[in-house]
């Protein structure tokens, strides 16, 4: 961290610069960097949210410069997917971000960051093979390959992903951490509405009375807590709770809810340390994830 | 490049600094190029030979600073390869290195580059598959993955890499392009015996009688080239006399004799471009590979 009278921290909200270009992107990060100025990323598809701006916000803490990027990766998207659909809202994203302070915008062009020859793929084994990655083969890899990539664009010390994304957070890590990308992994807490809806750039799929049973989930979570709380610790009964509390809002397509360890995402049967509930619905063709930690009672 | 009154350059023959931890590594590395001093890496496996040698005399050539990277990949071995017998020198090579004047050597202890739950793997496509990703189909994944991970620990701006390895080559330079790394690749011609058989570290697994078959070989690209200037164009024929000349020295394992493109290792069926000769056979239990660029006449 340098003194604040050195950093290029803006004193009012000032548009970031906006760079496409990959070693366009590096030369500024390394520039900073070489200056001593800490550097924070904060990758996301656009289309903001609270929830990325408090990724933002967070990297604003503990980051001399902040850097987002703003790439809608194909390769993470199946075949039927909302690749097309996904919202693309790069002027209000730009204005949103200069009002958090960032500096620099990475939204390399959408043919920008797969040459027509691209041919390589980071694929992350176990932690990747369940839950969402068994209903959405592609995803990981996809996420893997885009994520490695944009850390050697951005170098930067940390990067914030939200919790919203719990097996993603956990599949970055791992490929940091076996690749040896000199980078920092940083989850920060979901971001939800007043109703307990996780802020999700897909939430905008959602019809009003979709909108309305999509609380479900949130209200599944806070059964699993009350039973919890009043004694019952086998998972499977738990998770019967939390079928039934979705189902009772008329969902009839559940991807899974599983409750499984933190770290590894093995399924474990009864709760007698700090686990996850992962949920992935669809409701209408919009399909939702979100995640609760769950600790025993005292 | 810096004057080279502030190099680190040494005036004689010292031992190169010998460094085990990734961490450590890079931090040597990235105070280097802080310096403005440009940084050449080899990534060797050891058992260093001219050919190694002729990739770090380039790397001198070219750079301010020479890291040597020495690690036996077991990855990069299949089930029954000779990853056990593999000939390990550290001492030899640490000598031949301070000869050529090289600064650092990154040699990570057996089990230093891989973490019990490491589960991340880099794969190139196409590129990887034919030709020795179907012989060893292990083999591309464990070098994609274990050299990327080296360009993490060792930010370099150039890594040189042999030809003899030609086809380990491309699917290199695939996966850097692919994956936005920012280091050049560089390739160097093959080291070859007086006799034409490729410097190898496998060279010394043949007996004598063997050592004498194995110049089948380079006598196959010679009758490549022969007949290719005396008319002969089509790649069946060619193929046809190189499997010859190798049977004809009592060889009956040969996984494959191609005539592929330089870039993409498509076969041709009429050399009227420059190509590449891709050789792999087995001499008693030792696997050789080697490679030839063939020109079509003037």
């Amino acid at each position: 961290m340098t003194d604040s009278s050195t950093t290029s921290k803006p004193a009012s909200p000032q548009t970031p610069q906006l760079i496409s270009c990959p070693d366009e992107m590096r030369i500024a990060v390394q520039e900073h960097r070489a200056q001593g100025r800490t550097v924070g990323v904060v990758p996301t598809m656009g289309a903001l949210h609270e929830g990325h701006l408090s990724l933002v916000d967070a990297a604003r803490r503990e980051c001399d410069v902040v850097v987002t990027t703003i790439f809608v990766n194909p390769t993470q998207f199946g075949e039927g997917e909302d690749l097309d659909n996904y919202p693309r809202t790069l002027e209000a994203d730009l204005t949103a971000l200069a009002a958090r302070g960032v500096e620099l915008v990475f939204a390399p062009a959408a043919g920008g960051m797969y040459s027509a020859d691209h041919d390589t793929t980071v694929t992350v084994g176990s932690l990747a093979s369940e839950f969402e990655g068994r209903c959405r083969p592609e995803h990981f890899p996809g996420v893997a390959t885009i994520v490695l990539k944009l850390f050697q664009i951005v170098p930067a010390d940390f990067a914030f992903f939200g919790q919203k994304d719990y097996q993603q957070s956990l599949v970055v890590r791992r490929m940091v951490a076996d690749l040896n990308v000199p980078i920092e992994i940083r989850v920060c807490p979901t971001i939800r509405e007043d109703d307990g809806l996780a802020k999700s750039s897909r939430n905008v799929y959602l019809s009003a009375e979709e909108r309305q049973r999509a609380t479900c989930i949130w209200r599944a979570f806070q059964k699993a807590e009350e039973l919890l709380t009043a004694g019952t610790s086998t998972t499977v009964d738990l998770i019967q709770a939390m079928r039934d509390v979705i189902r009772a809002a008329g969902v009839t397509h559940i991807d899974y809810v599983a409750i499984t360890t933190c770290d590894s995402l093995v399924p474990v049967d009864k709760i007698d340390a700090p686990v996850v509930v992962l949920v992935a619905i669809r409701i209408g063709e919009t399909r939702l994830i979100d995640n609760h930690l769950l600790r025993p009672p005292a």
